[in-house]
């Protein structure tokens, strides 16, 4: 199934309902945006993935349980600079206060808050600096802050990240944060989404569910599943536009799409958007354990930092993952080109290749012969600035 | 059960009846040794394991069989350079090639010799430069010849590894390669134990696999199990000492744990040696799972070379590998100071525990609160020149 429909602007503010703002409390030493508040007109219909890494940061676990309790949501706050995790019962009382400050001051309810945070682990939130930001942020809120939103939950970001997506009779928009400890599992790290298409909780988390599985759940910069990823959608319902399921699966599919490429192509130290398909795999689970290997094998991404068509490190990557592959029925491209098959190097013309090497987007496609099933995930290269950002990025 | 002893000198030409001789043949650019042949003065028992990787090289699927066929040894020829991996049948061939050329030079049965490659994968070897190493290595055996061996089999490496234990009437001798495309599984990168102790091939096999288990297998640079990885052991039996299993066992693991670590300290372009220990683990397995999620996370090698402790990375990975762990009950410490426990941070001396890390040696200790089993592996930091090593070894 495909439908129509176009791109425009306005990030999670582009539905109709919500509206969204961002204040510079202090979290950050650098003096940016580092709390924002999304704020809808009404209740909403609303679902959310979390992280499957067993150490739940506080604000997941709040989260959680206030779209457990009767799957609604008004408004979300959320922080970087620091990530609220491992920080005990403490922890979570300061998410618990974080989400009280932000209904107090939206005259909402308190379970009808999802709180996210995002940053360094281990450290207890500064509460003062968040109650003034909160406040701020709440008196602030407009449809045209979507952007700030955006720019407020960035950490090691370079870019904010927003999309926005038009249809006959309803809109669906999103924000994300990430660059870094991205390998998502279930979730990634911080995304929002926004509809003013009339949903209810059941179908929103089923569509949600399956955007994420091929969306955030099929990219990774460095293989580390963060305790703070969350991906939560919230519908308005006020375009009153219904869908069926497969036309909600989809248009969600393509904010999540959006969002997840973004995070990749701003990954850190990232020179390079990279591909990897693995085709003709015994099964889907298959295809992604070996496509996920190659994507997470430093070596071939220091490889394509190098603009090294070194497919014997993918080949090692992808032997690694399938104990029982077969040389023999395997065949391996770089950017179209075949570099390896049979067993064997291709002959190939490297002055082309490395000519079609040279680009910022990268096509890797390993075909197993095994089977059917295929797969394709998105990682990016490991430059200097990679270990740069990780060793300077302190305590 | 322990038992005395004490280093020497020699390397894998310390225990008697074992010659070796190097040659630089022209495989590597440079002009350095390349090709190495070890040889005995009579037929050993011997044993060895192999890569779990999918896709044996040629040398490996030949030894194998070499040593499938009675289970002895004569004499190993290895060249440095290219690794012969996905290089077909014509690999194959020339891997044959190799053990005929040795046999021929030394006077032994082609399939009393073992073949091992390690370079660049998915290129053919260059037989004529091969035949000529070969030659000129068997014309110049000696027992002096173990360090010249150990330079030899170097490819990333920037010391060779060499070791040699003395017991009362008998020795262990050995050398090693490997810097990158270190994550072994079974086994490891090159690596070659002599023996004179009188020992039957199965006894040897066992006590190999104990010492390879404990060893090489718990060791990473880059999470990346090669095509060609390989640890084979030799036992003359001329000095007539008949061993117990267990005596047998210790001293291959004393001799493969040194060699481990030496690859690891050389790791590519590491400045730092981590221990990594997972402790109260429920099972043994759990335990090295936790412990190998720890010590292949990007994010904690990059922090460790910036000489920051952040713990965060290390309990992010803790909770990836490890879905039920339970925060509460864990405890971690750097460099023996406890950072962060039952879910929270400790109070810490910072400027302490930052003059603790400024060490070439970090040891990093997790206490799970599940259970008895516990686990050690090792790993280095990730460096700037990780990435400009692995960036410009072009293929």
């Amino acid at each position: 199934m495909t439908f129509q429909g176009k791109t425009t602007t306005g990030g999670v503010c582009a539905p109709r309902g919500f509206k969204a703002a961002a204040a510079a409390c202090g979290l950050k030493a650098s003096g940016d945006l580092d709390l924002c508040i999304l704020a809808a007109e009404q209740r909403c219909a609303a679902a959310a993935t979390f992280t499957s890494n067993a150490f739940h940061a506080a604000p997941v676990t709040l989260t959680g349980a206030h779209i457990a309790e009767d799957g609604f949501l008004q408004a979300v706050v959320v922080n970087s600079g620091n990530a609220n995790a491992w920080t005990g019962e403490r922890g979570m009382r300061d998410a618990r206060e974080m989400a009280d400050l932000t209904a107090g001051a939206t005259g909402m309810r308190t379970s009808d808050v999802a709180v996210a945070s995002t940053g360094v682990i281990g450290r207890y939130l500064e509460m003062e600096k968040v109650a003034a930001g909160i406040s701020e942020a709440a008196a602030r809120l407009d449809v045209k802050g979507g952007g700030d939103a955006a720019r407020a939950i960035m950490t090691t970001d370079t870019f904010p990240k927003e999309v926005a997506w038009e249809y006959g009779g309803f809109k669906v928009g999103g924000m994300a944060k990430g660059a870094g400890m991205i390998k998502p599992d279930m979730a990634t790290m911080l995304a929002f989404v926004t509809t003013d298409a009339a949903v209810e909780h059941e179908r929103l988390a089923r569509a949600l569910r399956y955007a994420v599985d091929r969306s955030f759940n099929r990219i990774t910069v460095d293989g580390c599943t963060s305790t703070n990823d969350m991906v939560l959608a919230m519908a308005s319902g006020i375009s009153g536009a219904e869908l069926g399921i497969e036309e909600l699966q989809e248009a969600l599919l393509r904010v999540c799409s959006r969002l997840a490429r973004t995070i990749v192509e701003d990954g850190e130290g990232a020179t390079r958007f990279i591909a990897v398909r693995l085709h003709e795999a015994a099964s889907e689970a298959e295809a992604k354990r070996a496509a996920m290997g190659v994507a997470e094998s430093a070596l071939v991404k220091t490889a394509f930092f190098g603009g090294d068509p070194n497919w014997g490190r993918v080949v090692q990557a992808v032997g690694q993952a399938i104990k029982d592959a077969d040389p023999l029925s395997m065949r391996v491209k770089i950017c179209g080109v075949t570099v390896a098959e049979r067993g064997e190097a291709s002959e190939v013309d490297m002055e082309k290749l490395e000519e079609a090497m040279a680009g910022r987007e990268l096509d890797l496609d390993v075909f197993l012969g095994r089977g059917e099933a295929a797969m394709e995930v998105w990682t990016c290269d490991y430059s200097y600035d990679y270990v740069k950002i990780n060793a300077e990025y302190h305590t």
